[in-house]
């Protein structure tokens, strides 16, 4: 079977990588950027257009950055889905609006086209190591097909429900993400005015309740004054815009999120809407000055 | 050497016998409460008044709900300091307000007993496994003696700085505690009014950046309705309380957990303060309509 890959970013150009890892060769990548193809290229990869992907491909995978970018490049004039071929599937790991994705399965319904959402969890290193969650959503029967395949590039793949289900769980893992980063910057900054050295409080509560995947990939970035993304606050700004869009339709209350958004809109304003999400606890630094990595001992 | 123990709730009861099954046998229990003194009798301790637990333990624990009744058992009129030799050690394992820790420590210091505060994390199940998380204040010479009777009640012990670092760090894993159960609940009730299945929303997150102790420990209990306690919400406010008045002091900004301490707070007017803090979810629940037990499909 042929698959096409399209969205070489910093997530897809790794997840690309295991697809060939786990023996899935006959792999035609697109990407807007030259050397992000080269560089599947080298890997084994072959490099095509949309309209070679949409005829030859079996299945056609895209990881990109919201809905505009996945309906432009399925349903856009010359997209993909105008080649497809009725009984091809197409599986979008992208995080977007479980609405999008109920739309582009009805528009792709009518050419025969199966559809899956299935956006993930875990970032960049969990990219690359293949251990990244998958939140599924579509029908049963397609999962079980591809869930071998998305078997290469994460090590939890669990289907919710329908088509949009997939992105629905991916809101509420964004939402647990982003308000435990401002928790964690909060106890932290908190422990570091009261002239307690944030890096013992951070190794103290690790093995409590307290404890985290958020405490332990980020608390280390927070301490070390690293903001490089990983995954960057523009992009989780678009995950709890989504978030908000999808509870205010779905009558959901959602205040802890509204308000840690507010601090991401905060931080994009101040020019730092590539750096990494953890960086929201600038945000904090700024507030009350000093700097978690001028307070620890070591 | 005699240790004394005073305070045999939800969380004292199960670390005594764990003194106890470590090997430190020579154990002394006060309690209000008839019952539990005798539950712990049977195990292999001995009843005592504050009177023979000053007079006899090297090293005396408490474990009690907050700052006035530390400071009732220890300096009130017949407290256990009063009957304390100079030499003796006094270490405090409740929650309480890093500043009352300060002022009992310097109290102490005036008759010559030494003084570590020493929270813990991880709630009544890791009580009984002992394998809590210790926060510990003090001077670094009581903490390499004392280590070791912590280590039988702990798997995690960590100095974190002088008296009331303890504390401090606790106030900043409530903090994290707190919010990351508000982000769970805010995550699953936006997930069930959105038509997919809060229990499946929870296995597919769990392995990504989502992944918590609070998810893995609280998750299962918001899906069950089971607001047994626990961790209960009264005690949670007082300890976030406690995190504000420091915050406010110290001029750390904390916003979040402002608004997450007043939910607890509507919670205990709305009767459920005895509950366990993962109940939280049921203020969504009210705002939403539903449950997330009844949402579930299996």
């Amino acid at each position: 079977m042929k698959i096409g890959f399209i969205g070489l970013g910093i997530m897809g150009r790794p997840m690309a990588k295991n697809l060939l890892k786990g023996g899935y060769r006959d792999l035609l990548v697109c990407s807007r950027t030259r050397e992000r193809v080269d560089e599947l290229v080298r890997c084994g990869a072959q490099a095509a257009c949309y309209e070679t992907v949409g005829r030859e491909c079996g299945v056609v995978f895209t990881m990109l950055p919201n809905s505009p970018q996945v309906k432009e490049v399925m349903l856009g004039a010359g997209g993909v889905a105008s080649f497809m071929r009725p009984g091809s599937v197409f599986i979008d790991m992208s995080s977007i609006d479980p609405t999008a994705s109920r739309e582009i399965a009805a528009q792709l319904a009518q050419r025969g086209v199966g559809m899956l959402d299935a956006p993930v969890s875990g970032g960049e290193p969990k990219a690359i190591d293949g251990t990244l969650s998958f939140m599924v959503g579509g029908p049963q029967e397609l999962f079980e097909r591809f869930k071998p395949v998305l078997e290469t590039m994460g090590s939890s793949v669990i289907r919710c429900g329908e088509v949009g289900a997939g992105n629905t769980a991916k809101l509420a893992n964004q939402i647990i993400v982003a308000c435990n980063i401002q928790a964690l910057a909060e106890a932290l900054t908190l422990a570091r005015r009261a002239g307690v050295d944030p890096g013992l409080v951070l190794r103290a509560v690790r093995g409590g309740l307290a404890g985290s995947a958020v405490l332990d990939a980020k608390g280390p970035m927070m301490l070390a004054g690293d903001d490089r993304p990983g995954f960057k606050i523009d992009l989780h700004i678009k995950d709890l815009a989504n978030a908000l869009d999808c509870a205010h339709s779905v009558g959901a209350p959602v205040p802890m999120t509204a308000q840690v958004l507010e601090l991401f809109q905060w931080m994009r304003q101040h020019g730092e809407g590539e750096k990494d999400h953890s960086a929201l606890v600038h945000y904090y630094e700024f507030l009350s000055g000093g700097s978690l990595t001028d307070a620890q001992q070591d």
